[in-house]
This record gives C-alpha cells, structure tokens and sequence, in this order.
C-alpha cells in the first residue's frame, strides 16, 4: 500500500529519521527528457525555510536519481531514486518514545504494528511528502511533453477562517503560538477530453483518493462540491454550446471538468482542506503506553501551517493522477 | 477498472438497458453465513418506488446468486451474482441517441470510446449501485460476524439546503418541477483499533475513493472536514485520556475516528454531498453530435434527488472499504 | 485471485454444480465486433462429447453475454456473461463429501477453507475453464481486429509417450481403463516486436503463469526449453540477418520469439505438459475427514485426458496475455 | 511491471550500469528481525568470483538498508534498499550502442522503447537479480520467524547435459571458450498445508511465473513435469495415508506438494531450465541499428554460465512466492 496509480506508478519509502526517503517511478514511458533543475525546483517548493513565514529549519533536499534515464532521456524502465536526511536530531524525539501525541499516529500506529518508530514522527511524518513531489514532478515532464498546454496550478483561498489577508494570518497566528488550517484550490487547465474511467476508476475518485491520502487533508470536493448543496438542478446544469470552431464548450462549469468521470475539456478544478498541525507549542493532556495521564509539551522547530508547503504536494499528486489518467486512456479503443 | 478493493474485491458490470447487472465478489473469507434476506433486503432499499416520495417506477431488482456458497455458507470462492434488467423502455431514449444530455456522461463517453450505449445512460446509470448493494450486503455480513457490534449508518442531513423538514424539501421541489442535491452523513462504529494503512491506503482515502465513484457525488470530507477549516489547533486536538478500563479514548472526536490514515477505535463519520439530479423535466440548450445547437425535453420517470437512494450505497461502499482493511490489517504483524 | 491479466483483464466465477460459472471481461477496447459464433465456437471445441474420443456427457455450454455490447460491437464497458450449469447429478458425488480424493484438491481445499463444495469437484473441476475460453475468444476478437494475421495455435504433440499415433494412444488407454496425459505445443504467430515487459512481466512468464493456472498442467517451456538444457551456446544463438526488406529476422529461432521478455517478431512458441487424470476407475487407497483409511471408488462420467479439451483453453489464455500485452505496450513510449 | 508479488512486494530498479540498483519491500509484516548479515551473504552468494569457477570480476555488492527498520526489526513501514554500482567500464560497451548481439535483448528492448540503455546490457542485465535476492533475503527471515523448520534449498542438477561432474563440465566449457546451460531443481520443505489460492493463484502458477522472470530461464516444471508426461493415471496417483500420528500424508509425492493449486504439506519441488550464455567469446554474424550485416566479437570479463549465481536468486524467489502466499493465506477463513 505504499504504491500509488495503476500504469504510472509511484512506489514510496523511507521515514523522516532514516537513512533516505525515496521512491520508484515504474511505468514512466520512455523518450521523456528529464529536466533534474524541473524536478529540484518542484521539491524546493515543499522545503521548510522556502518562505520567510515557515520555520527556521533547514532541510537539504537533494534529489538524486539512480535508474531509468539516460543521457538525460527516460528509458522506459523504473526510476529509483533517494534524497537523504540530513540535520535530523533524533534524540529530541526521545520523551516521545513512550507517549502518544495528541490528533498524530503514534497510537494508532503502535497498536497495528506493535511498535513504532518515535523518532520525528517516523513514517507519517509529513517529510515523506518530498518522494511524492519528485513524483509528481516527473509526471508533470511526461505531460508537458505531450500536452504542451496543460497546467495544473494550487493556490491558498483560505487560512483559518480568512480569505484576503492569508499571509497576514499565518503571520498572526505564528506570532500567537497557534496552528492553523485552511483550504487550496487547484486548478487543471488544458487536460483533453476523455480521460477518467467510468464507475470505480473515476477522475474525481482518483483525485479525493490522492487528495485525502495527504497528512492533514480532511476534505476534498470538486465543481461546485460542497457550496452546491442547497442549489437546484436548473441552476448547476452546464448547458453544452457549440464553441464556434466546431467543437463543443460549456456554457457553465459547475461539473468541474468532469462528467460521468471523465475529462470534458473544461478546467478541472477541486479544494481540499487541511486541518491545522497537531503539533502544538503548548501544554497538552495525553496518555502515554502504560495507559497512564501525563503531560506532553513538545519543542523543537515546526511550522505552524502545512498550506504553503502542501502546495507542490497537491500539484504533485495531480499531476501523477493526469499521467495515469493519459496512460489509462490509451486503452479506451481498438 | 470496474474492480474495487484490495484483498475483498467487488467487480462490477451491466448496464441499465441490458439483460442483467452483476458482479463478483472475490476475496470473501470462508465461513460467513450469507443472509440472503438480509442481501435482498439492502437492496430493496435502493429500489425506486421504496419511498412514497421516490418515482412510481417499479424494478424487480431480485439477487439472484451463481456460486460461492455451500449451504447458505461462502466457499472462499468467487461469488458471482446478477440481477436481470426488467420493465425497460429502451425506445424512451431514442431521441437521445445523437443529443448529448446537459452534466450527463453521454458527450464525455462519446468522445472517449467512439460510442456509447445511449438507452437509459447505459452504464452510466445509477442502476450500476444495485450491484454495489449486494456487495455491500456480503461485507456487512463477513464484518458482523466477526465484529457483531460494529454498525454503519447513514442519514441524509441536508437536502436543497433544508436541515429540519427534510421530506418537506424534497416533496416541494418535486411539485415544483426541480430536482434538489444534499448532504448523506455516514457513521461507522465499533471499528478495532488498527484498520487503515499509512500513506497512500489511508482509511480516509479509500473512503473517499469509495464515495467519489458514486454518481453525483461532488464531495467527501471526515471528522472536523471543511466546517473545521477556520479552528485553531488547539481547537480541534483529540486529547487522550485513559477509558477507566486500562483503554484509551479521546476526550473529543475532530479526527473522524482516524489518525494518520488508521482507525483510532472512536467513531468514525463523513459527509458526502450530492448534487441534485441533471435530468430535469424542463427544455434545456444542449448540442447533438454534429455540434449543433439543439434543444432538449426529456420525458421519462425520473426520481428528483438520489440522497434517498443514495443511503444504501453510501453504507454498501463503507462496508467494503471496512471489510478490505479488516483483511489487509491481518498481514500488519508477523 | 480470480482475475487474470493486467489491463486486459478476466474476473471468473462459479462452480461445477452451482447455478452457472461466468466472468467479467474488463478492459476491452471499444469498437470490437463480436462474433457470438466464433466464440460460442470455442466454447463448443472444449465441451466434452466434442470429439468421438471423449465422454459421452453432454453439456450445454450456452454463452449469453449480459452487457459491454451494443448492436454487436463492444462499448469500453464490462463485459459480463454466464454460462448456465445444466444436466448435473450432484448426488453422483455424496459419497465424496468425507473422503479426499487422491491427487485432486478435495483435501487442500479442505485444510484451507475450512469447508468445500464437494459437488463435481466444486472450484477444482475442469469446468472452470470453460469461462476463461470465452475470455480468450473475445480476446482473440480484439487481436485479429487490429493483427489480421496473427494466429494462435494449439496441438498435442504427445500422449502418453506416443507422438505419431496419438488418437490411437488415447482409445487404447480409454480401453485399458487406464488415464493417460501428455504435452501440447502451442504458436502464436504474428505478433509483433515488442509485446511484453522486461523483469517481472516478461512475455515468457506471463504465459507460463497463464499455463501453470490451468488444471492438470505440470510444466511449460519455450524455445529451446528443456531440450536445450544440454546445448552449447553456439548452438543455440539466433544470429540476427537482414531479411531482404528492410527489416530485420533471425537465422534460427531457439529464442522462441521472446528475447528479454519482449517478443520479436518470430515464431513464439512454447509446450505445456499435462499430467494424466486423477480421476481413475479403478479402487484406491484413501482417507476420509476424520483422517482413516479408505477405499474409494469412483464412478461417472469422465474423460480419459484432458489433452483435447485443454486445447482451446491453451490458445485462450495464450490470447489473453498477447492482447493484454498489446494494451500494455500503448504505454511504452510518450 | 516492476513490482513482484501481492501482499509482500518486490518493488525493483536499476541498470548495470547506472548509479545503483535497489529496491523496496512492501507489505512486510512488522515484528521481522532483520539478520543484516543473514541478507549480506545472501547477496554475496551470487557475486561473480564466489566460486573459483566463476569469472575474477569482482563486484562489491553492499546492501544500504533505507527505511522500514527500527533497532533491526522491521516497522510495518517498507522497506528501501540500494547496492551502489561500482567498479564499471561503460566504455568496453561503446562498439554495442548500435549493434544488437545475438539472443540478448538489445533489439527488442530498441524496437519497443524507440532506446535503450546499451552499456552493460541496461536493464535487461542479470545484475538486477541482485535486488531480488535481497528482497528474497527479507522473506526467509520472514517465514523463517514463523516457521522455523521451512527450508528452501536449490541445487544444480545438470550442467551441459552432465549430472555428476557438474563442475567439471563447467570447467571444461570455459576451457573450450564455451557456455553451457543446464537445471536446477529447488524444494521447499516444512510449507504447512494450505497455502496458494485456486484457479489463477495457483502456488505453482506463482511459482512459475517468478522463474520464467529470471533472465535465461527457459522452463519450469514441479512434481512429475515434462518427465511424467508418459506414465499412466495409475502411476501418478499419490494415495493418502493416515501418519500415524493422527494427520494425513501422500504414499507419493508426484503432486510435487500441490494439489489444486494449494501446498499438501509434502515437499515442493520444482526444476528450472537456464540456456547457455549468449554472450560468447566468438565471432558472430548479427545486424546494427541500421539494418545492415555485420560481424561482432564480445570482450570483457563474463561467466560462461549462469547456473551458480542463479542458485539463490531461484531461492529467493521461492521466498518471495511462499511469503506472498503465507500473508494471502491469512484471507481464508472468517
């Protein structure tokens, strides 16, 4: 269950005070030029310390690949590739051993398993994040090679309740000592007709499945989602209207780009929301693996938002949802 | 891609206008008494006609199933099953062989496959949730037999944008001539502790895979989910706290009985919105497959919202998701 | 485990004695024309009764195909169908309820599940294969679409040891009372270069998985195989020539058509040998349930090999694995 | 397609030539000690240069274990491994960038990706059986933890035709500037009854596949295989008998330990054939990537036969197989 899509697959490892995180890109087809400063830029993106409003912390986040490229090509076989941990401290992690932090996995987690790695959170630390850019990075190379056109944009609408003044917000709370949550909108643009299967496999389906497989995310919604519920029929259908050139448009786009769960043509847009990181720099009530009440006050160097950083993760993840959906396609006829 | 699940696996086929649904279930552990009553039960509740408020057309939907079980009890082989398709008017629909039905799947399916079964939006049709139910039916049943405590329910809590006279709305926007979207809540209790994978099999994703591939669904979001978009972190942490039987639970629920994509053994509840339904009894600007501006009335009898008929299927697809990570959580631990 | 390929996909279903066996064909291209006669054909080449040397049962193997078809031609959709269980005598088996038959899966299929259907050897009979024969000729319908020119071709090339007189090897056995096994030899030809993945799904092992899946088949090789197993390398190379047009050919072709798991563009070619049925009329040695010893003897209506009956499942799932690696290799190149 | 297994997974990467070969192991259950010198000399045992008999290249295979491991016991999380690519010569492959050598896979590889990583042999070298054996090292620890007394052990039963002078023959051909093929036979003892699934899951079809996924394996058989394919019914039969101590076992064991699909108890064993080398120290006729006749004579440091350093990627692929149906078994029952 670490592998994600179905022909353009995602295989993902590693824990935030291991050795390396890293991934396997399997099914990427082959003649694809490789941009390495595409792919560092697009994981720079997610780093801590990349805006003046996130942590102090820094992480060198070097990408390196192993396999499946040569001359700077793709080859048409599976992509290896590490990025190594550096500067981890994990012995600030060693009261957390045996206690369970509040709204993480560390419960949930040891009693699957019976064990857990404490150390920064392990593997559902937010770190692991960084393989499915570099991911997403090269599924936005295969796309843009065949669809020169297409783009996929996040944007933050809303940080703790404000939508005009998102950095001042950040700021604010920051200088409060609270977390806070919010929403990204995102945004495809130029994804043909067609893509998408029917029933299980549907576009909307694959991208709630990728959306809500994010730390933190807690909703996804697409075309007019949520804020349609009290709408009627008559007000969100999208007449269809001869565009002029002999092709067909919308008149309205409140499908989302999707219909029956594929790809109409028009933007395919969707939100996601994220809650506010659990890590918080203040005195909690927790339990620890004896089943005992104790107190839990964490330190060390955190963000107090996942918005900015989860932005080239949601791109990332569409991007690896489009170059499935492209490569899934090719099947659609004889 | 007409396959849902992991290890407990539904493949589904059929379309509204041809001889029969059905599907397989494969993967369903030897031993579980099959409750053919309870199946055909579960089913009856997606029939339209079941509630006086639904349309007044009438489908047999009789289970009828082909192997897999000895005795009333399930081989560990495949179960195959079918319903026949019943009481069709196909020649209802010939008018929409060359015209493409406003947020319907007919232009989308055109382009993607060369063609499409036009009768009765073909396998685009909801009729595809019958065969849904009765897997559904099959993972409630391997789910209560191992864990007869654990429950899933769903409610509809908000229809055209009405909260408290719910039938009200629905009856209104049906003399009205509209069809109307809403909000299903579903609650699964009495789920272990353990269920869900890290990363990408997160319970809440899979979740959330299950509900987008139902037609009509616009959104999905647990525990705090979009409506805790503007909390502090301090807000929305589940503090634990001993049970007072050498257990832990949490002193609140945000996290939706999930943490870190693994089931915490709290509650666990999402929503899913719907929106109102795109056939409208009204004339509509649309095209046909010359690209020509057209217009469109479709007669037909057609319910005016899927939230009622859309509660078993939202309880049928928890229920295999449940019944999937029941399996996979067997292989957590040597 | 009841669904065989990758994006040219057979979900199978049912028992010897259940209602009807049956499958789901997902993953069919749109646009195939489906000749019902050609498939009910292949069907018909592997009843039993087919050929004067096989038993005098009779089963009506009546394929009614329930949806992913419109006016004769496939839509994208699944295509499900059944095959309905006639002319069954289940009370033929009552004495097999307790007693494990030697060499059949009465006993593993016990251990495992717990329970089984002892009814004609449930799962485990030989009728299972009938489904995957319809999935071969729809898949044989999707190759010649596209390659009129590939061919698949079965044909026993060995019966008990015998291989110039193999009719008369089976009759002489069916007189002795005796049960005999022996090997096929299966071509594909015209398949073009490049169908198969290099490391795990290699063409060779797709097929030798397909092989070793079906009843009562103990090996496989292809090329050179285990005749080679004594050669010399130089005598076993396939010098590369021109072949006059441009392209290129092999001097010989021990490769059997497949080099790095990827045909290319030869003859493949490859055996299967079957070993000689379980089912003797002869008494036997035994235990029953409770772990005594027995003596059983069986009656019925049985064949004497499966040599002939195996043919067109050998050339079905040959099928399928060269049209799912047809869809497969759309990915290769962006 | 470069992921092997179901529930414990092999995830594989990695060319000769690149900048390391790796893998990822997912699905393993947590709890594992991992013997990280038990994996080493597993690796060891296929160096080229283990045995004097072998060609003097010497190869330094370290395994770097990544993730999915706390205090050396495995976390439920997966499992990322690289063994750096070191002491290569890409340019003594300069000559075969646009010659395809005979019975290797330079032209398919060419024909199917429009490239090909020529130095080395790419992706198609037996270099990449190295991940295998470190993945089939982690299953043995895994169902050694569970089942101490399973064993897999391979052996080389004929090299060029010669069964009891092995390394002699082996000798000999080297002398003659020759390479040879021959088979090797593996059993896996101490497999408990039950494990491998009916129809296509079948543990030999499992078994079959993964050798047929081993580059030169040209055949596999299990039980009687191709040698049984003239005996009687009557000869082949393995009769049950009460053990004595209030269990069942067989008189024989023809069925090679699989009866329908699924492990008896008894021993397992199965033969796998490898052709000779194709690169050979001759002169050989072949064509370049222009078509054209041409001759060429391969240098460098190769083996003359793959047989040794197969020895344990067949064992650890067995691993892999009966670790994959070990988890899958766990699905069973209720």
């Amino acid at each position: 269950m670490n592998t994600f899509g179905h022909l353009f697959r995602l295989t993902d490892f590693g824990e935030s005070h291991g050795a390396a995180i890293g991934g396997v890109v399997d099914g990427c087809p082959a003649g694809v030029t490789l941009d390495m400063d595409f792919i560092q830029a697009f994981v720079d993106r997610r780093r801590p310390g990349h805006s003046p409003l996130d942590t102090a912390r820094r992480e060198e986040d070097r990408v390196e690949i192993l396999s499946g490229v040569l001359d700077g090509v793709t080859t048409g076989t599976p992509i290896g590739f590490i990025i190594r941990n550096t500067n981890q401290h994990s012995s600030d992690y060693d009261k957390l051993k045996d206690t369970f932090r509040p709204s993480h996995a560390d419960y949930t987690y040891t009693q699957k398993y019976g064990l857990r790695d404490h150390r920064g959170g392990g593997r559902s630390s937010a770190r692991e994040t960084a393989v499915r850019v570099v991911g997403g990075a090269i599924a936005m190379l295969v796309l843009r090679q065949r669809f020169p056109s297409l783009t996929i944009q996040a944007e933050i609408t809303e940080a703790g309740g404000e939508r005009t003044q998102i950095d001042q917000a950040i700021l604010q709370a920051k200088q409060n000592g609270e977390t806070l949550g919010g929403i990204i909108r995102c945004q495809a643009s130029g994804v043909p007709v067609g893509w998408g299967e029917p029933v299980f496999g549907k576009l909307q389906a694959e991208l709630a499945y990728a959306m809500l497989s994010i730390n933190a995310a807690k909703g996804f919604d697409y075309g007019s989602g949520f804020d349609g519920a009290a709408a009627k029929g008559s007000e969100l259908n999208d007449a269809f209207i001869p565009d002029g050139n002999g092709d067909i448009t919308t008149r309205t786009n409140h499908s989302g780009g999707i219909q029956g769960g594929i790809s109409n043509g028009q933007d395919i847009y969707f939100r996601v929301v994220f809650k506010p990181i659990a890590t918080l720099p203040i005195e909690q009530d927790t339990v620890n693996r004896q089943g005992e009440a104790v107190k839990l006050r964490m330190g060390g160097r955190h963000d107090n938002t996942v918005l900015r950083r989860a932005l080239p993760v949601v791109e990332a993840m569409t991007a690896i949802v489009l170059a499935d959906a492209m490569l899934q396609h090719r099947s659609a006829r004889i």
